[in-house]
């Protein structure tokens, strides 16, 4: 199983979330057992041999991954949420939206310093979210080793926001 | 790994979501690669030997559960999120909160007619999400032939809503 396979079952649907998106459906992958895991595969193989310790996945879809990946490679998982969803105290990093801004969280007791730590989601869009997902696993004493994506919208610039990190994502577009 | 050392990780956050609640945090069976691959294990073991065609999953926590369990069981995994947040054709099942009401929603092209469906979530509650994402599946051709919590608040009587489904869940408060 390729990339290029897994980036034939991306679905298109047009004026999703809002009208002049076109929304890259990944739900056909998830949903075909060869395309989850060769997802799965394809994300974990860059980090053979290497030392991790924990994979932090991103709420909602990062979590259908990331579930998977710490399985996977016996490590724990920590999820990334949105503010007021994760009960114990929390780190926050705020960040900007097209209108207005967003705030995500992390526990503070996530990682032992210095963790090796892999962050997860589905796809890489403007970077914004990521950014503030990787400054929460710094805040909480992690080491980013790698930021995993499914898919990548090259053309919003994403990895602008995540220069000096070790981003891959398998299919772009 | 018994289901009784899964309990005991289990961390009580007081006054979380909101005063008087005990919250029952399962953030620390995450973070432990042992707790969390025996969770895996656990809710697996019983379906061992059955056909099963998919595993679909709760939006948020559940995702994190069932993205292992579809990827150990080599099955397709579908999601079922609130109103919104699906891109493509969808239906819709209404339930009732303590105040107000949630609408969640799955693809409609989740299964082929007739497959064996086990639904995931983290934890049993009042019942009343599993019992609408139990009809969403039968909606869209499913067949519910178990559903999995790594969690029951049993004082909350949610397994009174899923009256006639195989439910389970190791952890019982």
């Amino acid at each position: 199983m390729t990339a290029d396979q897994l980036k034939a079952a991306i679905r298109d649907v047009p004026d999703f979330p809002k009208p002049g998106i076109v929304f890259k459906d990944i739900t056909p992958i998830l949903g075909d057992p060869k395309l989850f895991r060769a997802a799965v595969e394809i994300l974990l193989a860059r980090h053979k041999g290497k030392k991790i310790d924990k994979i932090a996945a991103i709420d909602a879809r990062g979590f259908l991954f990331g579930g998977a990946m710490a399985d996977r490679l016996g490590v724990g998982l920590v999820p990334i949420r949105k503010k007021g969803k994760l009960p114990y105290k929390t780190y926050e990093q705020s960040y900007d939206l097209e209108y207005g801004s967003a705030t995500l969280t992390i526990h503070q007791d996530a990682f032992k310093k210095g963790d090796a730590v892999v962050l997860v989601d589905d796809l890489l869009a403007t970077g914004g979210t990521a950014a503030a997902s990787a400054k929460l696993i710094e805040q909480a004493g992690g080491k980013v080793v790698g930021i995993d994506f499914v898919v990548e919208l090259a053309f919003l610039k994403g990895r602008q926001k995540l220069a000096g990190y070790d981003v891959f994502a398998p299919i772009v577009f």
